[in-house]
């Protein structure tokens, strides 16, 4: 594997460099890209501070920043109000200037959390990403998307914030358990999907965890080249963004149906995508055949193609999504792999539609 | 007093309507500026709410707007992360989508904390600003900042966020305690300084709140307008808009050398304005009898030309400011009345020179 870069041109414009072993010069290319940067707040998790802590605090110490560091326990319930403000006080409490940036370095949640802290401590300081999983590669770190959860539901405080660098080092996809794993490989696949049938093709050849890392530094980068395409044209999440969305309706009300511990997001989003290309094929929308070859293309990684739910979950689903307006819900469906078509259906639709064919 | 407007070129672009009985006709405005919004978030004070909180909601539901309504307790206390949180599980309690809108009732502390709120809830929902106080008026609701105070300071965390809308009703002016109006009188006379010599011209001939206020529609018009051609070139405070700080470095030292109880923001400004005029004239940046022009205007609306502070006071205000950036500190000073320049100096030298002259 190369190295492999992109440049999105959203916020600022920055750089996503795809290099094995990155890690270990991060420094250099945080110098490059923040000039001014004299003190760098590492955030990341319990999980992945013993794993990459260390390596990536040494890195940045030789080109001699100040770095401080802050662990939150891995997991989604760090994702909260109560972290975001711990982060904002430890922060503030050493000084932190404008020129001064955040390090995010873990999976979704990290990237997540210390993005909105990036975002709003001062009103908006640097931000690198460095994704450790598979999901946080293809998906939350680009895009600048950031969040907490609240009570009322997922994601619900955010900004729209570009980061000014990401770094992935494919590397450290080694650690990830095989569940983690397969659960970002249910986004790769989406954007095979949404928009590159030749990608989802590619993917549908090589269906095992080897296979797949043997070409990881392509699959990198052909989904970060996707989602910068989308996001360029709809920075702030008010049109094309949405197809991103594909298979997330459904995803979401499996996962609240599990109460977010039977499933993870990966293995909801795979049944939501299977469930949206059946919909779609019954309601002539989508090319028959489809929802069975996403099927045969999840299920060998282990992915589940058909979650049960109840109407409520998809109600409560619909009721806290931040697409939905009114008494409408826009639906990502596939006209065929690689080609989406939004739907527009009035919300009591939907959920007969749903709670019929796959509800119980 | 007639209806003056100004449209505003930040953000998505937005209206300042000027007008006096406003409140009761905001549903009308909020209905032509934001018509996909169903549900209106009402989020004011203590203070504030038995004054205008009725009037208000009337006219929001004459319009058939689901309207809520938070009070939060009067004062700087109520700018914290706590109420930021609660804000924020209030509305994704009661279903807020994202083109529903919060609506913010009040001085500095309300427009401050609930255009954070708004600017984060759902990633961004709509923004209307009904500033009624003089502070609120000529400054915070104007130029799209938010913020909550962090233990290490005040406005530490918050976003750029630009309202929809904002409508000022001149006639909430007349229920300020005096000292209140006066605090906002020096932001007003702080106009005069920067950018306009025939305003501060205008202030001087009128050193009562009676004269004031008869023509209180072309104060508010004069200071909003020249805050928007500064927002307008410099929307995320990277340049021209220091120049709204004048007065501000040591006005915030004077704050912090008075627990921010002995004196307001606007009495810290007011002498802060007097003493960096008089920084500038020793320094020869400043035409000379400049700071005794700017106390004359202050004294006899009972504004403080004085303050004394110590140099720690200095430096921590120095230390936690956000536009400081490694050892260089930039101070606004004036050229004369009406014409600024930005002077940079070390943190050393400006402190030296502050606590040789004004600190003890």
């Amino acid at each position: 594997m190369e190295t492999r870069a992109l440049h999105v041109n959203a916020g600022g414009g920055y750089d996503i460099i795809i290099e094995p072993g990155i890690l270990d010069r991060a420094g250099e290319h945080i110098r490059r890209t923040l000039p001014g940067a004299k003190r760098l707040f590492v955030i990341t998790d319990s999980h992945v501070s013993p794993l990459y802590g260390a390596r990536l605090v040494a890195s940045l110490e030789t080109l001699s920043f100040e770095v401080h560091t802050h662990v939150v326990p891995a997991g989604e319930t760090s994702k909260c109000p109560g972290q975001l403000v711990a982060l904002w006080e430890w922060m503030a409490g050493h000084g932190i200037t404008r020129t001064d940036a955040v390090i995010a370095l873990g999976g979704g949640v990290v990237g997540d959390l210390a993005g909105f802290a990036a975002s709003t401590i001062l009103r908006g300081v640097g931000l690198v990403q460095i994704p450790t999983t598979l999901l946080a590669q293809v998906d939350s770190s680009v895009g600048g998307k950031t969040a907490v959860d609240l009570a009322a539901g997922k994601n619900l405080a955010g900004t729209f914030y570009q980061p000014d660098l990401v770094l992935m080092d494919p590397e450290t996809l080694g650690t990830l358990p095989e569940g983690v794993f397969m659960s970002g490989m249910a986004e790769v696949i989406k954007y095979g999907c949404i928009w590159d049938r030749e990608f989802f093709d590619f993917l549908a050849a090589r269906p095992s965890r080897a296979e797949l890392t043997e070409h990881m530094d392509h699959i990198l980068l052909t989904c970060c080249d996707i989602k910068r395409r989308v996001v360029e044209e709809d920075e702030h999440d008010t049109g094309l963004r949405m197809i991103l969305n594909f298979g997330h309706t459904l995803g979401h009300a499996y996962e609240l149906a599990g109460n977010y511990t039977a499933w993870s997001h990966g293995q909801a989003v795979a049944a939501g995508m299977a469930a949206a290309a059946g919909l779609g094929e019954k309601m002539g929308v989508t090319e028959p055949g489809t929802a069975e070859r996403i099927e045969a293309v999840l299920a060998p990684l282990g992915l589940p193609t058909r979650i049960k739910c109840g109407a409520e979950h998809i109600e409560r689903a619909l009721g806290v999504d931040k697409k939905s307006s009114g008494d409408s819900v826009t639906l990502i469906l596939l006209e065929r792999i690689g080609a989406v078509r939004r739907v527009k259906l009035s919300r009591a639709d939907l959920i007969e539609r749903l709670a019929g064919e796959y509800g119980r």
